[in-house]
């Protein structure tokens, strides 16, 4: 699902070339991507190919790599030793500590030497950085929005140490990818709500790693991540819950983030009283954030939206893209 | 998913007691109904049991089939002949020419003779013979909404014989029960509407079959059925499209429509100028029906709604429990 | 809505007779309740009255008020007068604190008086009391399912004194009643998800007062209430954030709800491990609870789930009848 | 609703630049558009203007014009004769005949002579004389889903002479716009299906216009046009049933649909087999044509799919743009 996401919007980029498109485990070689997604019929005639790195790595200047979680890292090494760059959307250059990696993918790390030179492709923390990267590891949909959310706090010492963070996140379907089961079938899902891996979501060490890089030497306390399913294609919102070492106002609370995004040509912060919804950043790169106060406990709540296929995916994906050849930021993405 | 609609109806049915509730392949036996269905729990202590005839029809007036289609018909014959009464929810019994239901179900059928003897299970058509039925054949959802709009207008000879009657049917998913396929997945279904089966969908035989009952002498044209895949759980709706003999008034179609219906408590005819909402029978046994004209050529525009869980499946299966046993026919389904 | 969900349950309940229908402004007099609401045709004969307290209480044991915020009270002092029960379904005989319901409503309390006789009508909470009662306000959907989860831990002493309680709140859209704005249409929330009255709804107030009575002398923490908008019609589910004492043992804590629960016919506890989700419930006067733990900072994650205008509304509301007339309790609601 | 689509579009339309924007009474004038939409926010920093046709006039080589139907030939003459070209979404240019245009729409005619000159903004039908034209009246949805699917048929002149074309069309909501009606609420829509305006939706005089003007001197029969409303925000699909002069095979007739379609860059005929669905053109200018046949009565079952919101209103506008102003016919567009 988002390598197709992903191949739409780079159709429509008006410098971007795709030349060719491979399939996982090559069971789709020789088919056509039309018949595959026959949404792109008549804008695309490519043909499935076998997934050989090294004639990937040959015509193309970057390869995309949407594949399952520990299938991306047996490709990597070999796109890069043939000259190519990679942006990896799976999670498996993202969490640094390979023994964390371990833990939550269930599977030993095949690659921790490219892993130690990836980097996070969350433009917002990483611009720098991934403009020079070999490697890109696109952040996770649910890091992706509370990173953004919570960024300004902790990079502010805003935050009260050891004090857990609590995340009520709530995500559209597409964010399962197309896994044909039960549960995510449409009468299961539609008229319903649910929270899933309640506190044991495999985001969660993503977030707490990028916190704590933002943190630096502040005590951050523990992140409580909650995913909840909703009823909907598209769409991700994070409600959180920030315990503050001192009562903010709320309007210089909104006024902090203001500042701190005034560059970002994808955030959005919303005045005091308004709060995002995701309709607002539906087939977009944006992340909308929203933010209110308590005096007593002093708290932030803050709230993030984005398109869990977009900015939690494909588009993001995208603006490394923009960012690793030089290109305008924003170039295939408005 | 039919089967755990009828469950949850027969449980707050006040002169019905719940027995026994068997799995089809054994595969769930020893599994508590309250784990498979949590929706039921604190409703129903029952524990799945092996489907064993002999032992089911010991204890049981009669037993509810709930099978994929071509399972039931191996069944049915121990069951009847242990000396049970049988309400089958499949379609193996629907389909009085055995030739037919091997065309369109793929397999001979295995039980001619009790085909002969089963009873369609539409109230509205066969009442008399469901009271003395050992077998009944429950119908299908989209067989009920068309041939309970059509059987007015075929009975009073008023369809033009020959032409052929359009029927554009449009239903939520769970008449496709709980099938794990990509194309039922939530972000396939959601957002989105499709035909399927274009005139070639296994309900069309059954609808001509009765229709043709009903039509006796008179000869019908063919019937074109296109059923639609609706984003919604559950409703369905038909629009008949059907050329007449002669230019017929709305008053007066309507009028002749609700004289038919007059005695039926589950059938509702609307005002001329309204037309049925699938909302408006949700959760019910109702059928609500619609009609408009043309004059110029004569035509009707004949549009029924109903619940396809309900009407369509379990609630008829209820009402025809109520028929068979000399209950109140309106028992446990208002 | 909950007018019309109220009736339909009434209508289906084996020992209440439904005599009387009155429209708020009594602008609807002379209406016919199969016209106002076509769903109900063939069940409900009656017709919409104008709203005299008198002829509805000379006739009724008791009369349902399903009328805005601020309309009950002026209505309610006639119908105890008159010598009739009352089950009030709107805020205005929530908040005991007259000062309270000023601030969060926007009008001063008319009827002081009855509010200190009125019985808060959650019956796992107030059970001996509502079958004494006159006057039963009956609860709020968000604070039915907030209460219900939270309850066992403050009877437990358990809650950390002077933390805050996160409790973040989703909603199906029923919630909102039939108000036409422009937020409430089909595309504004439909494939959308909102934050709305962030740390400011109504609920939270009723929630602080109830968790107080329980609480007791202990000192709870204040509420942080965030409810959100959910792409559904039906259904609610509250996620609850609360810092503990001392840690507890998953295990444990799933037994306490258990026990105290145990002879509650409505309430259902989920083994360690799962967690509610809305369907389970829908259509039903079931509240559905499921516990998580945090050993470091001690923590409980408690979800529960309602149908919103169910046990939310308008079954609890018949819940409450039942024990006003030592009725068995499960009458009507299964 | 139109009018932010469009606006959407033209923002990343790579050859044109938006300079204005003005509403339509007025009442926002002096209001961002960020504000009325902060969908936009971040990607345009106008605010609304007077609706001042002259002014507009000065500044705009094009005017697109997403009024009330009747609020259009108010503004229309002003804008010709301010000397800009105008492409009006609204349908007060589509009807040629203002007898019917009165009939259907309630008011007389205000500007016949301009009503002479307009162009129907259908480019596959149209495509000559939009590039010339002054004013294009952009077509209604409906009308450009089903006008394109029955084109082919009307031109070979396969269809029976007389017999009534059956037009089962489905409609997601904001076919309606933003009209803030109960109708229109998210719990009216959802989990509901239903038809509205049986065969006398407004819709009708402008297909059949424009089906007797490709079907010259054949005498086409009636259509009967039935639409029905769906729970999805976009997406519209007609089934067409269709009398045909004699028989014709599948293969045939889809070869013969894509030998008229072979230069059009946005209609894409399916395979026999498949059929359209919606979800494949959303957020597309694409329409998506299936068809299937009978052999007794002669007849083709057609299937056609557009995005409402884009082909049906926005995209074709932006199309006809392209044509006006001699760019590429696909600019802006993928």
């Amino acid at each position: 699902m988002t390598g197709t996401e992903l191949l739409r919007w780079l159709l429509g980029h008006p410098l971007a070339k795709v030349v060719a498109v491979a399939s996982s485990g090559g069971e789709r070689s020789g088919v056509s991507i039309a018949e595959l997604s026959p949404a792109l019929a008549g804008r695309c005639d490519l043909i499935c190919e076998a997934p050989d790195p090294e004639r990937l790595a040959k015509r193309c200047d970057v390869v995309f790599l949407a594949l399952p979680h520990t299938v991306s890292m047996s490709m990597v090494p070999r796109l890069l030793a043939a000259g190519t760059r990679v942006i990896d959307l799976s999670a498996d250059y993202r969490l640094k500590d390979t023994a964390l990696f371990q833990r939550w993918y269930g599977t030993l790390h095949l690659d921790p030497s490219h892993l130690k030179e990836s980097v996070y492709g969350l433009p917002e923390l990483y611009r720098e950085r991934i403009r020079q990267a070999a490697l890109v590891a696109n952040p996770g949909c649910y890091p992706t929005s509370v990173l953004l959310g919570l960024a300004p706090l902790v990079r502010e010492r805003l935050v009260a140490p050891g004090e857990p963070i609590m995340v009520d996140a709530k995500s559209g379907v597409t964010g399962a990818g197309r896994k044909v089961a039960v549960e995510y079938l449409f009468a299961e899902i539609n008229e319903n709500l649910r929270p899933y891996k309640v506190d044991g979501h495999q985001h969660t060490p993503e977030i707490e790693q990028e916190l704590s890089v933002i943190a630096a030497k502040d005590g951050l306390g523990p992140l409580v991540f909650v995913p909840h399913l909703i009823p909907m294609n598209r769409g991700l919102l994070s409600t959180m819950y920030v315990r503050l070492r001192k009562p903010v106002d709320a309007e210089a609370l909104a006024q902090l983030y203001h500042r701190q995004y005034a560059a970002e040509p994808f955030v959005r912060v919303k005045p005091v009283g308004k709060m995002p919804q995701t309709q607002e950043s539906l087939g977009t790169n944006y992340c909308d954030i929203g933010v209110a106060v308590r005096k007593q406990p002093p708290m932030a709540i803050v709230v993030s939206a984005i398109d869990n296929l977009a900015k939690g995916a494909a588009t993001q994906a995208i603006h490394n893209m923009n960012l690793m050849f030089g290109l305008a930021e924003t170039a295939g993405l408005v």
